[in-house]
């Protein structure tokens, strides 16, 4: 029933109906949204807090308050509608994720995702006695809460204090996110009834055609879009007309996805890599600085606008109505759940970086066992992906154990609140205390990283994709050096590649080094000087 | 039948169903709409197309394939929305009409409209005996036909070649644009079945109320958002979080005008003049330079959107099949709206110019009588906003009369086709014909042009709000110095009240002179003479 009754709630949304209340409801919420930024802003100062944890909180008031005008009816203004998210609010989330870093290190999760959602999650729910949870809904649930909330740990991190674990979070989330709903795709079009080893085989397959299939399509917009650039655009540049068309290629690259049965979110992920290493290389200076920063504010607010929800969400009544005679079990469920969590990432940031240090023969190479907590602590929050990818496998489809779905639904509230509210407020305290000289150690760290480990192009640095910006200039130069220094490894290949045959076709500035004395260059220190 | 029709279909537009067909239709959108940027960009140096043009061709061509493969049924791959237009895509278009440019001319279309509406309309459908067109809708055609397609125009002429004529035309374009708007709405809310003086002027009260306090919000809310940057963010900017926020703020004056039943596009314009004379002199050189083009790029593509969109609406065959029986009533409405159209425009064009001509006593200072002839011509596009309009007044409401609804629509389509293809046209050969030098006319007269007038301020320059733009390099100083010099006219004393009280509240760079010396000015001129 409250499956029935949320899928139905969920096919009505519109922003702004001719209805008044809509409006007001609608007026309430950009106001809140205004609101989240400014104290999200004003609260930067104190280290406990960030812009999600602002927003989860500010929704939880108006919840609140709702809840009480409304007589206890209901906590939301808008009703949180899957396709607003998967259509506004996750594409541009994760088009800026791939638009704003570089990552090969996609495969590493799959395993971790596995070992958690078949292993950990089938035995847990078997022995819950729940019902009949098929194996389907155990991997969704592992893919689920595999999505990290890199958005809310990276407000936590300083990316000047400890550039390393900065970059390794970021882009360990992004992939995460990633892998999590290209499986969630592959889940939803299998039939999981029963495991064998022949269905077991049959969705690996699905899952790396999924995958491979979208890298491609996503890659391929990208080069379009550069190639469309480079070539019409040369000599009489607008940025207008550059903008708009990098924006509307990456939306077009998603809803393409969509139109082959593909992953969206992987396909736009590769896009936005794809369009920052060629395409935003191609345009103007005022092009570069609008691009960067629209993609990036569209993200931002995006993502508080998902915060902002699940804290109204959280109180939603109806679905804690139906879990309140077995409150019990929706707090086991919890908290196994987060247990799960915290032990299927230690699972492997633990072993994986032992294997990193094993292949590092310096000692000044090594990630520290302190480095290692705060890596697997930076990855416990859980977020906006899990909340949408739980309302998609539990409110819609064949599903009939609507007592089930409502306690995985109050189950996934809680587990996302409880990781963001108090992992989140404690990762900040936590990094001061295990690296109290941080500037220090993970600046000797970066410096140092040797390019001869097979295992640094899966922890390697994320931050080569805007080299150019005005943060590259107080980076450690060594970095640089690394980028234009030939290895011997895949990358040195396909670096090959690229200059013979990519950039000469699609453009971009390739790995060529640094040229401070090019006007491009010059205006941007420019504006680098002044900020 | 139509309307009900129309109205059913209208109330169910979803951009993207889990319907695998919308999927496509998607698809094939987004696709047309790269194609149209792209095409429109290759046709720029042909100076007989613009971007509006080719989104229409396309359109139309679109249209014509649809209609083909689906045997005749549909020629659409959207159903147009009203919801759509006036939630996404006309608020970013007004947004960005206000913050580029300054108008101080609102009046002077209140009485073409109410003379083209009340006079014109009202004799001609009498004598016409198409039935019970009432008086609400006779001004109602006034207002959608009112509106003034000026992002066509402005495509048409060159801000650089010929700067006064490009500020008259776009500054009136868009005032017309919010005239109408305002206009529909008074009309909307009224009961106009039979005039009297009483109701006349209680209609007049009306439309001072929506325009006063559409006015007074919009301002309150860019300068709210000029206070709130100023203040928090001083010191330390973060792009990002400035962008998000004036983005947000101008929807919120948008949908905060919807809350208080004002009219949203006008409440929307004056944020955006706010904003851009205050909010955006607070904001780091990274947040002005995305704003201007993030906003700008916004407008560019909702306008290629609706004119892709008009395009296809023009074949659609539910509309034209009731109209078939009377095609001759249909081309003769049709014919006889573009005079008025025409005749309208030439009913204030003139006269004004003559009593600016009158107030001016130096030749140079004059409006020749071949620049009358291109304003009157540069004003005579119709587009979106009177699709748009027309699809308001004539398939929703309480009309029964379906069959005059059908003409109406039709008519709406064939002069907003008519008038943007033909007119537009013809334009650029226009101008090269009446001003063959026109460089040097322009720029003298721009030169030259006097602030002693009293109409000045009603046909003024346009282009004082992006002063520090990378264009204002290329302007003439003399105009810079214009707004430098004290005048004895209202804009003195508004100079005198924002030095004093405004700008030391709400920032801004206010009225001093362009110093070149500052470090925001190098680095601007740094990029301007990059491109």
């Amino acid at each position: 029933m409250v499956a029935s009754h949320l899928a139905d709630v969920l096919s009505k949304l519109q922003p702004l109906n001719s209805d008044h209340a809509s409006v007001v409801s609608m007026n309430l919420f950009v106001a809140l949204l205004c609101a989240s930024i400014v104290i999200g802003h004003l609260l930067e100062e104190n280290r406990w807090m960030n812009e999600s944890i602002t927003a989860l909180a500010i929704g939880l008031c108006t919840g609140v308050i709702i809840l009480l005008t409304s007589g206890g009816k209901s906590s939301r203004l808008l009703v949180f509608s899957e396709d607003l998210f998967f259509i506004y609010l996750l594409p541009p989330i994760i088009f800026n994720a791939g638009f704003s870093v570089k990552k090969k290190q996609f495969f590493r999760n799959f395993i971790t995702i596995m070992l958690f959602g078949a292993v950990g999650v089938i035995k847990f729910f078997k022995e819950m006695d729940l019902g009949s949870l098929d194996m389907g809904d155990f991997i969704a649930i592992g893919a689920i809460f595999a999505a990290t909330d890199s958005v809310c740990t990276l407000q936590v991190l300083n990316q000047d204090e400890t550039p390393l674990l900065y970059s390794l979070v970021f882009g360990e989330g992004v992939v995460n996110d990633a892998t999590s709903v290209v499986l969630f795709n592959a889940i939803q079009s299998f039939d999981l009834t029963n495991t064998s080893p022949g269905i077991a085989l049959e969705f690996i397959g699905k899952f790396l055609y999924l995958f491979v299939a979208s890298t491609l399509l996503g890659a391929a917009v990208g080069l379009v879009s550069a190639y469309i650039i480079k070539t019409l655009y040369f000599g009489r540049h607008s940025t207008d007309r550059e903008f708009a068309l990098m924006m509307l290629m990456a939306y077009l690259s998603y809803i393409m996805a969509e139109l082959f049965y593909l992953s969206g979110i992987l396909t736009v992920f590769f896009c936005g890599i794809v369009m920052s290493h060629y395409t935003w290389h191609n345009v103007t200076e005022s092009s570069r600085i609008t691009s960067k920063h629209a993609f990036a504010t569209l993200s931002f607010v995006a993502e508080i606008f998902i915060f902002l929800h699940v804290g109204m969400d959280a109180l939603d009544i109806e679905t804690w109505r139906f879990v309140n005679d077995r409150r019990g079990t929706s707090i086991i469920v919890s908290s196994v759940l987060l247990a799960l969590v915290m032990a299927g990432r230690a699972a492997f940031v633990f072993p994986l970086s032992y294997l990193t240090n094993l292949a590092n023969k310096s000692p000044s190479d090594k990630i520290s066992f302190r480095q290692q907590v705060i890596i697997w602590w930076s990855g416990l929050m859980r977020g906006a992906v899990s909340m949408a990818l739980a309302y998609n496998q539990f409110t819609r489809g064949g599903h009939t154990q609507s007592h089930l779905n409502a306690i995985m639904i109050t189950s996934t509230i809680t587990v996302v609140l409880f990781s963001t509210v108090v992992f989140g407020l404690l990762t900040k305290p936590l990094i001061r205390f295990l690296l109290p000289h941080s500037k220090v150690t993970t600046s000797m760290l970066s410096e140092q990283s040797s390019p001869k480990s097979i295992t640094t192009p899966f922890l390697g640095s994320a931050m080569d994709s805007f080299d150019d910006s005005p943060k590259g200039v107080h980076r450690p130069s060594s970095i640089r050096a690394l980028l234009t220094t030939p290895t011997h490894t895949v990358h040195y290949y396909w670096r090959k590649f690229d200059n013979a045959v990519m950039r000469p076709m699609f453009g971009g500035r390739g790995f060529v080094p640094f040229v401070p004395g090019s006007p491009t260059e010059r205006s941007e220190q420019n504006l680098s000087q002044l900020h």
